[in-house]
């Protein structure tokens, strides 16, 4: 019988991840501002993948799997840091992204 | 009655951003490129906000409600472009993100 | 007569930076990792001017004279806090990139 | 006796790089988006030196000699991305950055 899997939550992986932080003592230096610096950094190495391919290159990036795996890589980093952030100064990510579609379906209305 | 909110999901977001952006024509400027470059300078605007504040000034930044606001609006920000980046891709964000955890864990071992 | 104009070299702005930061007691922000930070998000500022553009309207982007005044502004901006950081670590820019260049030449030979 | 050494001024860099990019026939790639793009990722890898250092350790940061030099690195990568796209866009660096400097003086008397 096979094990459960690892719940695909937001809040079961940011539970995994302040375990898998807490484990190797590495808390120490998740504070807000070197998360931001962290994201910031995994947000570069992201854009690095597309930085000299044309726009049309850069459509057809998952159709080469090396490409592909980094790019799932480097979206596991941003979105790594960013609920390490969200843990840490307590905010919800989803209730902060819905309040902000919400604020932009005023700001720019259909035409 | 209250009418019921939104879903809080991912998909359920990815696909509320799908709709803000298909309603105002925008779909055109998300290519690939584009969204990872909106991406980093997101991150740099969520970095502007914790620049020049010490460690200390920094992880105190949600007791003053401005800096508070900010700060989700920005993390908000960074999660709708990353979103948007994997629905163009078709890459499932929560599973990348445990894969990654699951490739760390055997990269570093606990001590 | 005219009063003669700051002198346009690397060292000239850097004294002047210096002495407006000193001027304005900011030199206390101005640690390395903060500068770092700031350089990061001048550079998505600069990024941000570009985000949506097509390869031919980026190309094109200096015709527009708001638009160009943006790029000095914000090119300034990311020269500005790379020189405050090269004079706070004491590392000559110029000197850094010639001999950069060299390693390239020996590490990208001409085919 | 002793070869000249390459000029140490922006204009001079600005060649050489324009003539390494040349040779090798990497101007195609060298469009103002892509270079923007090139400058923020190496501006993330310079911030990548930092993210985990304390205030007092990133102002050590030049004591260690591996540090020091992945320093001189990143910093001559961010400026030769900086003058390439000064060189496309016909922005003259060193003018940007006094005219914005005497911008700044005015926004920021001194108290």
């Amino acid at each position: 019988m096979a094990a459960p899997g690892p719940e695909l939550t937001v809040s079961g992986l940011q539970r995994r991840l302040a375990e898998f932080a807490a484990a190797r003592d590495w808390q120490q230096y998740h504070t807000p501002k070197n998360l931001v610096a962290a994201l910031t950094v995994e947000a570069g190495e992201l854009l690095e993948i597309f930085q000299w391919l044309t726009p049309e290159q850069a459509a057809d990036v998952m159709s080469d799997e090396r490409a592909a795996h980094r790019v799932r890589d480097e979206v596991a980093d941003v979105l790594a840091y960013l609920f390490q952030l969200c843990t840490v100064l307590e905010v919800d990510p989803l209730r902060a992204l819905a309040e902000k579609i919400e604020r932009n379906e005023s700001r720019f209305p259909v035409p």
